[in-house]
């Protein structure tokens, strides 16, 4: 009786597939850190190794305040919550470090999540609902087409980046703008590229749609203050809802969302993934705190990511591997197939440099890349030491020519 | 022009509505917990409390074995991991912890996520789709719903506990069974009853579906082991993966799913909440795998908590407020009404006694409870304390006559 596989052969049929691709290789999906130095070195299969693939943006994951901080309210508070923020979770630290972000944003509300993935589910899911649109641009992150698609609201995409395809998606979606959510990404943390918000938010003021911003890679990096990319292009009071994570540039793990618009002063409590989930841990609201206030105070941090990103960038594009967007912290170089990339991926580290490589549906656009990310926390000769090993690697498995 | 409201008015309406039913009032939604003094005494208002409505159900958020491997993790790994598992955040950390869970399940293969939510929407996520079936006990907790939601399956519910009803769903559904996920928790976390996995499990066998069992609330309290429910029950054989949570018992925060069927040795790479969010900080991690080695050699906590659950139910009984369920962790007493209720609850916090208030949709079948967990951290003077705390307050509020 042939017919549609059931849970079981599908799930057989999926696990034989990953073991026939992956071997027993080492790949990105396995690979190990047996010991963490600081935020830019690491212990890889016994070798020392610098990270260049993690969003420790800034370093503060071993920030002394930081780590100071989360032991301090270790010791006081506990390990945990145990319940969630509507039932003897609500602790005076997770208020607290609810008003330093809204006055981070220099917004009237903030709500605090347990991760960003679930700052989207909520904020997304607490905005809209079947009969509503929602108008995502086609590179999002996954957590937010889950969101959109939890949400019950019609998904819609429009060209990446391309504020007249938004218009057109609005006009043609059959929903009024003022049940239209348009979500967009501050940087996107696969290729590198910020968004054009002056043009996306010109759209959305003008149509009357709600314009949610995720500024999840951007926080610490872009703008004076380093609240993101709406603050760095001027168009902040143009973003309705500003939604982000402390598991990159804060260094710990958790989410947010800010708005000043008091008809979403209430959005939490609409918000399933914040009235049904444990709080977050004291020790990881504490040095969320401490890093806001770093970012908040210090632009010598961002300056220095700057630096890197510009150095790294020309000199990737010397090399003849030219990354696929402007110099900023996430970079990405195009790799000519998945086989190539694996094959530079693993020389890379066995040399002594961890990036990220990805693959579809990881990436837009089918691209195959390997994604590198820098930090406050790399020194010049990190820098140098990296695209050393790069123009090593990248002759070996023959992305890169010979040199002459 | 009339329309279905806007994204806007909608949300104003809903935080209308919300500040007119609230008012400025202390709400079991905005209560702040100044400080935590112990796992169940803490400050509220300037007043010390005994909490009997968090989830540390073994005490373990303030073991000092726990706080000092998050304090040693924190140390050497620093705050957070900043990325995903797939991305630079499997650290060696998170490995053994899986291997911690996978052993005290005796299963072969464990997955961790960085919620309990957030498990749901994975492993269900990664299990059904489309076309499939998710047949759900009627009184699931909200991530399974979500996660059942997100993953496309047809959703069907059945009567809470009750296996025929279930029998039925699955013949009735139109879909195959090898194609039906169905879902049940071990100990329903508002009212405090336990599954009845013998005759669930019977027909999930006898039918081929597919047997997921959250045990969330029973990690660590029920089971020779403290593995839960279904090990309680003696049908451990019967279930196909259990997913669970660290942020009750555990006292940190994330979530866990186990197997042995080879099936579903891939589960993580199928489970988008798995690939896309950051890894669960180090020093949570060290916490949590401190806790199972707790959980899985000491069953004294276990006991310490079926005493106080059998001394609080005895006395509530005999107050003339019966709970609603059998003795156990979680014991839930009903209100006539949610006026009488937010009394009675007002009532007890100011009289130093912590407890939940629940109202639909957080409950089911429309009631209004009280709700209240027992600790192995509480002494039998916190029981005595409370029933006369309840006592008191009942009868101040008409929930209970007058003393004779």
């Amino acid at each position: 009786m042939a017919g549609p596989p059931g849970i079981r052969a599908r799930s057989q049929g999926f696990a034989d597939i990953f073991d026939r691709s992956t071997g027993g290789a080492l790949t990105p999906l396995n690979v190990v850190i047996e010991r963490v130095l600081s935020p830019v070195r690491a212990m890889i299969e016994g070798r020392e190794t610098l990270m260049f693939g993690t969003n420790s943006y800034l370093g503060l994951n071993f920030d002394p305040a930081c780590i100071e901080a989360a032991g301090a309210a270790l010791a006081s508070f506990g390990t945990g919550s145990t319940a969630s923020r509507v039932a003897s979770g609500n602790q005076a630290l997770h208020v607290e470090l609810e008003k330093a972000i809204a006055e981070l944003y220099g917004r009237r509300d903030a709500v605090v999540f347990s991760t960003g993935f679930m700052a989207n589910l909520g904020a997304i899911g607490g905005l809209v609902r079947e009969g509503d649109a929602a108008v995502l641009d086609a590179h999002c992150h996954a957590s937010i087409f889950d969101a959109c698609r939890l949400s019950g609201a019609k998904i819609l995409t429009f060209k990446h980046n391309d504020a007249a395809d938004l218009a057109r998606v609005i006009a043609e979606s059959g929903i009024a703008a003022s049940r239209t959510l348009v979500i967009v990404e501050g940087l996107y943390s696969v290729l590198g590229d910020v968004a054009s918000l002056e043009a996306i938010s010109t759209v959305t003021s003008q149509t009357g749609a709600v314009l949610l911003v995720d500024e999840a890679h951007s926080l610490g990096l872009y703008g004076a203050r380093g609240r993101g990319v709406a603050e760095a292009q001027g168009v902040e009071d143009r973003v309705d809802v500003i939604v982000g994570t402390f598991s990159k540039s804060v260094g710990v793990v958790g989410g947010y969302c800010v708005t000043s618009d008091p008809a979403f002063r209430a959005l939490r409590f609409a918000a399933r993934s914040y009235l049904y989930t444990a709080s977050l841990p004291p020790p990881v609201v504490a040095a969320a705190r401490q890093a806001l206030s770093i970012i908040a105070g210090d632009s010598e941090r961002r300056a220095a990511v700057s630096a890197h990103a510009e150095t790294l960038h020309r000199g990737l594009t010397g090399l003849g591997l030219p990354p696929l967007a402007p110099p900023g912290p996430v970079g990405a170089v195009r790799m000519p197939g998945i086989k190539a990339g694996l094959d530079t991926w693993t020389a890379l580290l066995r040399a002594g440099l961890y990036v990220n490589m990805l693959i579809p549906p990881a990436t837009p656009n089918g691209e195959v890349v390997l994604r590198y990310s820098v930090s406050a926390a790399h020194g010049a000769a990190d820098i140098e030491a990296a695209l050393d090993i790069i123009a090593a690697a990248g002759r070996q498995t023959g992305v890169l020519r010979p040199a002459a």
